[in-house]
């Protein structure tokens, strides 16, 4: 079994630049930069996105993301800041997907190393105001277009409840 | 002064796909579905990101996305969900840019509405494996890579720990 990446970080076994720590978060610029000053926060205990936003530690990482966000205004003077994460990867995304690695690569897709984690890091991206970094995702091209929103938005919401009623028994 | 949109979703003014809600929070379909079950996750109060992160309905808000998130998984089964949010928006993106509006939008770029409005909306969106919506920001091409990591990093962290000590005195 592979190690945990981000783990590693929050134990300080990683080379890496960091910008904030507490007892429950750490902070510190991605090794590839996409923008300067791109930060990603990391909770220290290995959880997922959906356990970190229903566990104690979700409002720590909340408290320092704000905390970041005000010192990269403070510092690096972005004209914006956008913020990104993987709640769940694709599965499989290099297995039978018919599209070759190096050109989901130079699409700026996720990678393996991502895909196969499961520790939830957010990343926090200065944009500046010419627009090559604001980007959050692709609008139209390959883009279903449902003309029954109403729909499937009944679909959705009824398995969020469904969710909701289990939590309750639970 | 323009009325704020998310707002007038909080209120229930517009028309609209909800998919779940509770005393703090609102989640719909984006009127843009970037992606099949594309869906917006808002506080009903019009706070800003660093005010949402710093207050009460952080959490609220993270266990919205928790609940939509399973939802989600559970009706429209993508092969994966990553969520992206503008914590504040490029000033004067339109002005003086020397880029086309028609150019960033063809970009994905950030909508001058977006831009101008400071209530927090947190994009949920659905991702296929062919990767078509795997791009949460470009890497490479227009980027900056500082050689200086450590360097950069003394400045962020300079200025966070000044934003915390500015916390403790308030």
């Amino acid at each position: 079994m592979r190690e945990c990446l981000y783990c590693e970080s929050a134990a300080g076994d990683l080379p890496q630049a960091v910008v904030y720590q507490d007892a429950d978060v750490i902070a510190f610029l991605d090794w590839r930069q996409s923008a300067l000053g791109h930060v990603l926060v990391v909770p220290r205990q290995h959880l997922s996105a959906e356990e970190l936003c229903s566990s104690d530690v979700g409002p720590a990482l909340l408290r320092a993301v704000a905390r970041v966000a005000r010192g990269l205004r403070r510092s690096i003077s972005p004209d914006g800041l956008q913020m990104g994460a993987i709640i769940y990867p694709a599965a499989g995304l290099w297995q039978g997907s018919g599209v070759a690695r190096a050109d989901l690569q130079r699409k700026g897709a996720v990678t393996e190393e991502t895909a196969e984690d499961g520790h939830f890091h957010l990343h926090l991206v200065p944009r500046r105001s010419r627009g090559e970094v604001a980007r959050i995702w692709p609008f139209g091209d390959d883009v279903e277009n449902p003309r029954h929103l109403a729909e499937v938005a009944a679909r959705v919401r009824e398995a969020v409840n469904a969710e909701v009623r289990a939590e309750r028994v639970v």
